[in-house]
């Protein structure tokens, strides 16, 4: 075999077969029931990370119940190039024919240049991809000048609990110069995108008492603040009437968007206002004036409300005045902000509002994550750039995205530079019924990690 | 026997057995397994009223599954005299040990003068207090210058679904020159008080929808008006500082509080503020400053919100942007408030203020119910107030109650004038668990009433 791309090109039909092998295996790890399933996937990954060249291959377990690692490892390249990381995940979402799936969600099929299947895009088709990539590539006539390393989780879809402390404990395992998250999706089927920003949260629950037990509102009505609407008042509060939040702090170490980020994200914008037309279709578009579209879903930190609840909300009325109320809140980060620091923002600005005449609890959930901002002129991005470029046709353009990625924020740790690689479509449907890519998109991924790798491995082997 | 006084003197310990007799009996009108006690007790009751001299009783049965009416009747003051109609319930709320009961609910326990028992004073003390007055009246020497009707809903802890269709097709079986609610609670055990003001009552739900499904909050917070807080922002802006509901046209018809109003509440305030010191214990009193508390609870509409919900609300964090947030609300009326307009109003009012971000459906809740406000300088209540001083040795205050009492409404069609008289106290801890009266409040229950027929009798006979 003359070169890698040639390659992918005889064995493209091959390429597709055992993308499909991977896809009828049930790898939910959120049913345990599945836990042998997914232990068989991973077994028949780490063979073929063996079987396509890689010199090490391992499936690392996980506490008792968890979905295990898989690690790969090829250093044909010598001590001296630099290594790239690539991290995908194998395990998908549960699916069932009852939720709305035209065909077996477990079972690959293939209608007019689409594959419909549960973890087609989300995210056997990044896993499968880039194996064939570095498959081509090892079985190439000139070798990679860049080290390779592997590694497929097992649990991105209950919780990445164990990946993140198995970086911890091993970062020698996984670093690298630099490390791919491959995984999400790029804008259109003829538009690849480059995400170089992943907005940052954290999160808080607020707690609102007012007397000490549920009253009747038609005895005590008129005389007590009701908790219910004083965390309306309060919560009203949280945002002025262009949507800006209203905390005092809370922008103080946000990034300013720059003209350079305007200049990227105008691009973006016809994408995501159709996006947002097709998927959102509120009345109307909301938000902060003076940012466009997809700095607002982006760049621009956001406080949210996730959930609200107090007295009764069953069938029927019951008049009752009760004792309390609570909300759940997020907040996406824009690079820079510290995640307990906006929470503690938070906290003293509902303290300072709230009336005297109920009381109030302000409690931190979870460690937060911060934003991920990455440089386009790096050497990973512009590789990536080219890369696209090469496999579509098509100039990539760049997005931030406003979805937090915290494997992202850890492979940091252990990659000098990161850039995320996607090859599926956000009308993929991934987590919905009929899960489906174009077959073209799993060939141009193909075609991207190979591009990806050749450039890297020139521009520093 | 000389005199009714006398007679319930001298029969005191008997009257005593009987009522705990019927407080053994689980009349629980919501639970299904109870109906066969329910209707046990209607007999028990019908053949009491026989027992006693009454010269009609009346088991009358109602729609499959719900509980009877009992009704007797003694017309023996000739077709000249008054009517005076005496309206409780038999039935009673559940009970369990594991609610936090220190005895058995239906076994009647007596401790230091107090009897412990579901239904003590909830409402079967009003029950037995007025059956033993009537007996007291039919077995004396002179027999009452009133004609009599008593009648005992068996549904009044699970809708009252029933009685109100009774009344209006059988007008003439309740029509009465006065008509006595008997239920409820007077302010302290050495301080009787009568009420001759109810609120009214009407109820909406609003639904607020924003995008079109739940979304991911990180992909498209900061570009969706989330319907939580849209929710919020709309019902932060139904009360001003003040407590004073903001809703253009809401008090137009509110009948004013007098200067004799505020004599007669004066009155009732210190007691009001100690139970609610003890009952709600809430950081600070709420509402509308220049009105006393309990002008607040009996004399002002509320706009109270009774259940929030939206987005997700389990453990955890769930990062979403929900399509949908719901409040329940009710007002509490004012004498003069048309329930219909005041929906109206506020319905209005919520389509005026709302975003156009989002989208809002206001939706009625059920018919509503007018508020009742009785003169206290009426033949009736001046009668029970008299009664009171008679049994207690006390005079009564007035006072005006925050709740709704649809009978009560649905009385005043019927009945020339109404009152409204209790025995128990609202430490006696209805609907909850130790519910228990003073064995004292039963007596002077039973007195007040032999009296009330007497002054009645007196004043029309």
């Amino acid at each position: 075999m003359a070169n890698p791309y040639q390659y992918a090109e005889t064995n493209q039909e091959r390429f597709l077969d055992e993308y499909q092998h991977l896809l009828k295996i049930r790898t939910i790890s959120t049913q345990p029931q599945h836990a042998g399933d997914v232990a068989r996937a991973a077994d028949w990954l780490k063979d073929m990370m063996l079987e396509i060249g890689m010199e090490r291959a391992e499936v690392i377990l996980m506490p008792a119940g968890r979905c295990p690692l898989v690690l790969g490892e090829w250093s044909g390249a010598g001590p001296d190039a630099p290594t790239v990381l690539i991290y995908c995940h194998y395990d998908v979402q549960p699916a069932a024919v009852a939720d709305g799936w035209v065909t077996e969600p477990f079972e690959p099929t293939i209608v007019d240049g689409r594959l419909f299947c549960r973890g087609a895009v989300d995210s056997k088709l990044h896993v499968m991809a880039n194996l064939k990539a570095v498959e081509s590539w090892l079985a190439a006539d000139a070798k990679p000048k860049v080290n390779i390393k592997i590694v497929l989780e097992g649990e991105e879809e209950s919780g990445s609990e164990n990946i993140n402390a198995f970086i911890a404990a091993h970062p020698e395992r996984l670093a690298a110069d630099i490390a791919v998250i491959s995984d999400g999706a790029i804008l259109a089927p003829d538009q690849p995108s480059l995400t170089y920003g992943l907005r940052g949260i954290c999160a808080l629950e607020l707690h609102v008492q007012s007397p000490v037990n549920d009253l009747h509102s038609g005895h005590w009505g008129g005389s007590v603040h009701n908790p219910i609407q004083a965390l309306c008042e309060i919560l009203a509060q949280l945002h002025d009437d262009n949507g800006t939040v209203a905390v005092p702090g809370f922008y103080d170490d946000v990034a300013a968007v720059t003209a350079k980020d305007r200049a990227l994200l105008e691009q973006v914008e016809p994408f995501l206002q159709a996006e947002w037309d097709d998927v959102v279709s509120a009345p109307a578009v909301w938000g902060e004036s003076e940012y466009i579209l997809p700095e607002r879903l982006g760049a621009r930190p956001t406080l949210e409300i996730n959930g609200i609840h107090g007295g009764y909300t069953g069938d029927g009325m019951k008049t009752v005045l009760p004792a309390r109320a609570f909300a759940k809140i997020t907040c996406r980060l824009a690079p820079r902000q510290d995640p307990e620091r906006v929470v503690r923002c938070v906290a003293e600005h509902i303290k300072n509002i709230a009336p005297a005449t109920v009381s109030v609890d302000v409690q931190t959930r979870g460690p937060g994550a911060e934003a991920v901002l990455l440089d386009v002129d790096s050497l990973a991005m512009r590789s990536a750039a080219a890369a696209y470029a090469h496999a579509w046709g098509v100039e990539p353009v760049f997005e931030r995205t406003g979805g937090s990625v915290p494997i992202a924020f850890e492979c940091m740790k252990v990659a000098k530079e990161l850039v995320t690689m996607s090859y599926g479509l956000k009308s993929g449907r991934a987590h919905g019924p009929n899960e489906n890519i174009y077959l073209q998109n799993f060939y141009n991924g193909v075609r991207a990690m190979i591009k990806f790798i050749e450039i890297v491995g020139e521009s520093r082997g």
